[in-house]
């Protein structure tokens, strides 16, 4: 009996290998053993769990993850892609992003973020030890979040047709329907009247990366604030139940974005300059370089309208969580103005804040 | 009262473009006008749904999409990202393939798939028409699966850091969970003497696509099998209700990976390789190249495993629907060379069928 396989690009099978090969994309040998000796290893969750079972031994394909017992609620999907540059800056990675940012977004829904899947494209060339790097980061952001990485699948495309690693994450989440208000927030619950708040200061993740990118120095620690909020988002809406109109996670284009997608929905917006919290260090970088942090990327900022009566508990209940420490009232929603945010400066001045025309800072995320 | 806005690239806010520019994945102005203008107005359904509202009023970042109205079950989870090269090909282009292939990865777990997210990584300067082109084939094929896109993002990477044009789909459907009979499809359900059928013709996918690549001329019809399968393996479901064991789209690394990873449960597998169906132009072709079709892409084929008596139930249910006209039974279980697939020629030789162990085609979906 004679043994029959594929012609081979010259990749021994079983070969260990530093770097990431086409044949790891393959479906075949080499795309088995990535799955085996990093995906599933470090993805696996000791708790016994059928539907890590199932990520073990499924194929880099990425058949599906069957979750068999979601607890009573709607489902919330989201997805993201990562592709930030570079892969590692001050507090944090690709991969920390790639976790938090769908975490995010299913918290920013109101829903309890349970179950990841992870899509990995990457280049031809790849230091292996690059890609464990970012495997382990988002295995630690995963179990700090309390999401599970059920299922995956990996690409690779030749060198120069992709830069290093790009992530895709999509997340399911549920909305708990056992409440006597089944929370459904979206820009049109805003009313004349709804304060404005943050959890703290504006900018971090955008000043992070791009000073890392342009190797600029400024002597100080600058980190972005990269961060899973559905635990700080659990504390605010146990403390203030149906209080809360509206949450966004203000990634790209800062929270003068997020603002101006809700006065879209027919209000209008009124803030505070002298009251949005900026850290010196990210205030002095944006001045240096023309940039406005109203506009710049956040990765662990949550913007959030409540009734007026729950704003004073609402701050209070974010300030009791480690990453609201520096929540503040930032503004709140006026009858004036239908569909323009307003912008309070120190001196009394008012200016029209717009949304981003362009390109602040590509692969900011 | 003075407008203030971020600095910007010196895209003219609102200008229309005919390729896609960093801007547009800004989170503003341009990533706005995007999802409305394409996105939105592709997916959106006229069916009057609080799912595609969502889709469009939400931001490019991809808001989670809240599915208010799931079937009973089980939900399964999967994902898969797309970088085909080229990005049309004959019988299909990437926007088919990833609704098709993520549709068939929830398929052949027996769910019944229901909604897709879509994440997008676009190149700077990539035409515009190309990217509708592809929003369009994506629309039709959600519309020909029965699926729903509900939610979505997009980054764009500056020339020359990714290929034109990748997709991430993921997506989610139910395991109907109220027969007597709940469906749990998984290797180790094989058992010796159970039979195994594939639903066509395999090759097909990854010689039209290579064919297509290399400006092959062939002289011939060749085609990919992109196909959503979840009507055929509906009807595959019902007409042998219990005793389907197990089944897998062969998509890279072919029918012949399929079978391997099978094996891996602990079971011997023996095909016949007169009865597997091959079209005459893919052999030439394969032929021709030095390959081996056992192991080309398939994007339409599903190999199945039935209970013995059950088999030729199947097969004539198979037979029934337009993607199964060519089924076929190709081989066995059998309790014999656990962990190998064994290859019956026509001659009486039998060989070892091995997994593949390099990359036969990078890029292939």
């Amino acid at each position: 009996m004679k043994a029959r396989r594929q012609k081979t690009d010259g990749q021994t099978t079983g070969a260990k290998t530093d770097r990431i090969l086409l044949a790891h994309g393959s479906g075949g040998v080499l795309s088995h053993e990535l799955i085996h000796s990093l995906f599933a290893r470090h993805f696996y969750n000791s708790k016994t769990s059928p539907i890590l079972d199932n990520l073990r031994t499924e194929t880099v394909r990425g058949d599906a993850a069957v979750l068999q017992s979601l607890p009573p609620g709607n489902v919330a999907l989201t997805t993201d892609s990562y592709v930030v540059k570079p892969l590692f800056f001050p507090g944090g990675d690709i991969g920390k992003l790639a976790i938090c940012g769908t975490v995010n977004d299913l918290a920013v829904a109101g829903a309890t973020p349970l179950y990841l899947s992870a899509g990995f494209i990457l280049e031809e060339g790849l230091p292996m030890d690059i890609l464990e790097r970012v495997v382990i980061s988002m295995t630690q952001t995963s179990h700090a979040a309390g999401v599970q990485i059920v299922t995956g699948d990996t690409k690779v495309v030749e060198h120069g047709a992709a830069d290093g690693l790009f992530i895709n994450t999509a997340g399911i989440g549920i909305i708990a329907s056992d409440t006597q208000n089944p929370i459904v927030l979206t820009p049109a619950n805003l009313r004349a009247g709804d304060v404005l708040l943050i959890n703290g200061t504006v900018g971090d993740h955008g000043v992070a990366v791009m000073t890392q990118r342009e190797e600029l120095s400024f002597g100080s620690a600058l980190e972005s604030d990269c961060a899973p909020l559905n635990g700080l988002i659990a504390v605010l809406l146990s403390a203030v139940p149906g209080a809360v109109r509206c949450m966004r996670d203000a990634t790209r284009g800062g929270i003068a974005t997020v603002l101006n997608e809700w006065a879209e929905a027919g209000v209008g917006i009124e803030i505070e300059e002298e009251a949005i919290p900026v850290r010196e260090e990210v205030r002095a970088v944006c001045e240096f370089l023309g940039l406005d942090p109203l506009y710049a990327a956040n990765e662990g900022k949550v913007v959030i309208a409540v009734a007026s009566e729950a704003a004073e508990t609402a701050l209070a209940a974010l300030r009791s969580h480690p990453l609201g420490e520096n929540a503040a009232v930032i503004g709140h929603v006026t009858a004036e103005h239908a569909g323009r945010v307003v912008l309070r400066t120190p001196y009394g001045a008012r200016r029209i804040l717009l949304m981003l025309t362009g390109a602040q800072l590509p692969r900011i995320c």
